[in-house]
């Protein structure tokens, strides 16, 4: 086994004290070596205040980035530019444009760019794809339906433009859909924008696959009480679903035996592959669907949303 | 010479009469064979239905599909998988992901898929981009601006969702400055939308190149009086005027001699090289950055407008 590789962590907040942080502080195959935060600091771990500060103080070979995605570009690019590897929290990027070219650095500079998409390694993905392969799908629904008020209290930016609403949540299950079907487009749609905001609150999405299989998404961030995020796949040899965000799966009604949850310790373990193989893995697909409701979808004002 | 590539023309509307038609049959490099369309005709030619009665009835080697955007995925990918070669009109899709459908299709088939942008064979275009070749960029500023009440008259499609508005020209501008440009992305960005439509019938975009150079594009359908179709390109060697939609071009106050006007000629004879050679050209760009403008920037209501 080759040595850890040294990784600096940048944007200090809840996902990556919740997640970054203990996975790379548990994992072989990393060494968490600093942070760079305008605020945030890891206990323990020296701490700067910019992405530029650490690469002057510090010897890493990698950088994860978890700063909302409208700061995020210079940060990749800088990084990409000082030869270290770049991992990406998801969204990639607020546009998609600005992920092509950072995809074009990384090439050009040999180095490995991982747009991750953390949902893809819950537990029950592989076995749901390894089930479909094969199989004819016969229909498709997936609902995404969650508390804002819980989730997200007071985050202003992500209701702003560019922070997506109810994509935020929406784009992990499209990110499934994308790794478990067939190639799928919105054929019609319509997103739900309260008075007060600039983004959905609500998306009710139709795609297809290029069969005509329907594939139904419905996201909404009104949900009180359990919390449901939800996959269902029928085909003509039987009806898979995917729930708990994508952590369970029942094949025609019998629960699957998985292992337990541990989605960024798959996320960091595909990333050190990456990086061993030299090669760098940037789906767009998810992002690419979000960016394609926005253009193709109606959107309707409803009641004004505080929380 | 090869043989001419036999063609058939879908959707006969404004653009396939004034451009397409002529283009074609005076073309060495095409025969014109038949045309479908559920209602309009081609003098002289037999006159389909539908693409499926062409299909059965002709026979030809390549397609051009001239219908909306929202109705061309579908024949689009019948006739790839009759093994036809395929031309889009602007924009390829009404979304991004078909294109790339209708890409993979394509590539399996072993057949051409041409996603044009008609205003990148104006005369200007190559010059101008030879130009800029070397230079150091300063700032690009993108003007278009036109009557839609002259352009558009009564073309509620336009407006609805999915029609894109003000977007329908400037994808124009945006195909010609993706092909001149070093690759950029969008910043921040408003689009205008009036009270009574769903489209947007103006746009303010800033975009930036890696390098942070500012790209400003403004795109308006309220303009009355002379129009205003203009690409201005500052360097650290000069400045490049791209005008009348990229059909002048006068290089730090010289009018550069062109020839003239054959956007759509040019485009033909890229179709039949891309044929000849057993290569696809399909570059998403202009459209990529169109579903970013709908995803990133933000939503103004204006006055109410009617045509």
């Amino acid at each position: 086994m080759s040595d850890p590789i040294r990784i600096g962590l940048v944007g200090i907040g809840k996902i990556a004290r919740d997640q970054h942080v203990p996975v790379l502080r548990a994992s072989p195959r990393f060494t968490l070596v600093a942070s760079a935060s305008r605020h945030g600091r890891v206990e323990g771990l020296p701490g700067h205040t910019s992405l530029e500060d650490m690469l002057a103080a510090e010897t890493i070979d990698a950088v994860a980035l978890c700063q909302p995605p409208q700061v995020r570009f210079a940060a990749a690019r800088t990084a990409l530019l000082a030869g270290k590897h770049v991992l990406l929290e998801k969204p990639p990027g607020a546009t998609l444009a600005e992920v092509e070219i950072l995809r074009a650095v990384a090439r050009d500079q040999g180095v490995t760019l991982f747009a991750s998409w953390h949902s893809r390694h819950a537990a029950g993905v592989a076995p749901a794809r390894a089930w479909c392969d094969g199989k004819t799908l016969r229909r498709v629904a997936i609902t995404w339906k969650e508390d804002v008020r819980y989730w997200h209290p007071g985050q202003d930016w992500i209701w702003q433009a560019g922070g997506m609403g109810v994509f935020d949540p929406g784009i992990n299950a499209l990110s499934i859909a994308t790794a478990i079907l067939p190639p799928f487009f919105l054929t019609d749609g319509t997103l739900e924008v309260p008075a007060n905001r600039a983004a959905p609150i609500a998306a009710d999405l139709t795609f297809a696959d290029a069969a005509g299989t329907p594939i139904h998404a419905v996201f909404d961030w009104r949900q009180t009480g359990p919390q449901t995020w939800d996959i269902v796949i029928e085909t003509d040899a039987g009806r898979a679903v995917l729930s708990e965000g994508g952590s369970m799966l029942t094949i025609d009604g019998a629960a699957q035996p998985l292992p337990p949850e541990a989605e960024y310790r798959g996320l960091y373990d595909h990333f050190a592959d990456l990086v061993a193989a030299g090669e760098s893995d940037v789906d767009v697909a998810p992002l690419r669907h979000v960016a394609d409701a926005f253009l193709r979808a109606t959107r309707r004002e409803v009641e004004a949303f505080d929380d």
